[in-house]
C-alpha cells in the first residue's frame, strides 16, 4: 500500500477523521506533540530491557508485529495531524532535512560510525 | 510535494542514506525507537512553558516554523527507517488503525470529547 | 515521609529490590533511561488534551491524585536505581546543576520569563 | 551527600529557585511533566545507537558522567518541583509503589526475567 498511497490522502484521512469529531479545538501544536512522544513510548516500551536478539524475535511473532505496527501507526497518527492543521509539507520538510544531514554526514567521516554530527571528526 | 510523494519513495530516500553509511548494524528497532522519542522531545520542547497563544505565535514566524518542521522530519525519518528496517506496510497500518479508532470513538460519543476512549461513556 | 527520609535510603530500598531478583544484568544505564522516559510519558499523559482548569480539578480527585502520585513514584524508582547502579550523587548533582541555572537564569532577567536561558536576553 | 539530604530539603531548594523567579504561573502539572520527560529524553540521547559496553565505558569517562549526572539532576529538578507544587510525598508514593511491585514481582517469578508483571507466569 505504501507504494499506492501519496502522504496527501494519509492527511486527508485523518483530517476527516478528527474534524468529524469536531476535535479541532483540542489539536494545538503542543498536545498533538503530547501525542507523538507517548505513543513513541508505547513503541519503545516493548523493546524495555530486552537484549537485541530478544528484540528481533518480537518480529517473527506476528501477532506481536502487528501490535507494534499499531503503536507506530499512532505516532504516524499525530504526525499527519500535526502537519496537516499546521500547513507542513512533510516531503519537502523531510528533503530537505536530509540534505542536511548529507552534510552533517559525508560519508568519508559517517561511513561505519555512530558518532553523532557533533562528535565526528 | 506531499501530493506527489508516496510513503514507498520517502522510505527509499532513508533506506539509500542509511545503507549507503553502513548504518544497518546500528539501527536495530530499539535504537531506532530511542531515534523517534528523542526527535519528539526536541518537537516538544518547542512548547515547553509557552500558553496557547504563545504556541500559535510560533507559527507565524517562518524561521521558527522550518524549525518545527525539521524536528518533525527528523521523527518522520526514524519511522520511516524503522518500517523499511523491519517491513511494515505504514499505510495499512494507519489504515487498520484508524479502523480500529472508528469503533473506540463512535461518533455519538466522542464528538467534542478529549477523553480517551477507556473512558468515554 | 519526605522530611525523615534522605536519599541514600531510598537508594537501598530500590537496590535490594532489584537485586533480589537478579537484575542487575537487565538494568544497564540505557534501559534504566527508557524506564525514565517511559514512566515520564505515562505521567504526561494524564494530562494529553486537557487545559489547565481540567488538569488542575485532577489533583481534586483523590483517586487520580493517587495514580498520578504513582506515575511519579515509577520516575523516581528508575532514577534512584541508575544513580545507585552508576554511583551518581543526585544531591550533588542537583546542587551544582542549581548553582549552573542560578548564571544561567539570573534574577533581573528570568524573573516573570517563560523563556529558555538561550533566548534570554 | 545523599546520605546527609532529605528529600524535603531538596524541594525546598527549588521552590526557592522557582518563586524567586515568579515561575508558578508556568509550573503547571502538564509543563512540569513535558519538563521531565524532555530532560529524560536529553539522558537517553547519551545511549543513542551505543552497544552496551560503550555505554559503559561513558562512566569512565568522567567529564561525560557528569554531562550524563547533569541530565539527571534536571529530570530530579522537575520531578521535586512537581511533587512540592502538588503536595505530593515522594518518599510514600514511593514506598506504596514499591509494595505494589513486590506482589506484582513476586521472587518466585520475577528472579531473573526481565518480563513485565502482565507477562508473568
Amino acid at each position: 500500500m505504501d507504494k499506492q498511497t501519496n502522504i496527501q490522502e494519509l492527511k486527508e484521512l485523518v483530517k476527516k477523521f478528527c474534524e468529524d469529531r469536531d476535535w479541532d479545538q483540542f489539536h494545538g501544536a503542543k498536545d498533538l506533540s503530547i501525542g507523538i512522544i507517548t505513543e513513541a513510548s508505547e513503541l519503545l516500551e516493548h523493546f524495555r530491557f530486552k537484549p537485541k536478539e530478544e528484540v528481533e524475535k518480537l518480529f517473527e511473532d506476528l501477532k506481536k508485529k502487528e501490535e507494534i505496527s499499531k503503536e507506530m501507526a499512532d505516532i504516524l497518527y499525530f504526525l499527519l495531524r500535526f502537519a496537516q492543521k499546521y500547513n507542513v509539507d512533510l516531503t519537502t520538510a523531510l528533503t530537505k532535512k536530509m540534505q542536511e544531514n548529507e552534510k552533517r554526514y559525508p560519508l568519508f567521516k559517517a561511513k561505519g560510525s555512530n558518532k553523532k554530527y557533533t562528535e565526528l571528526e
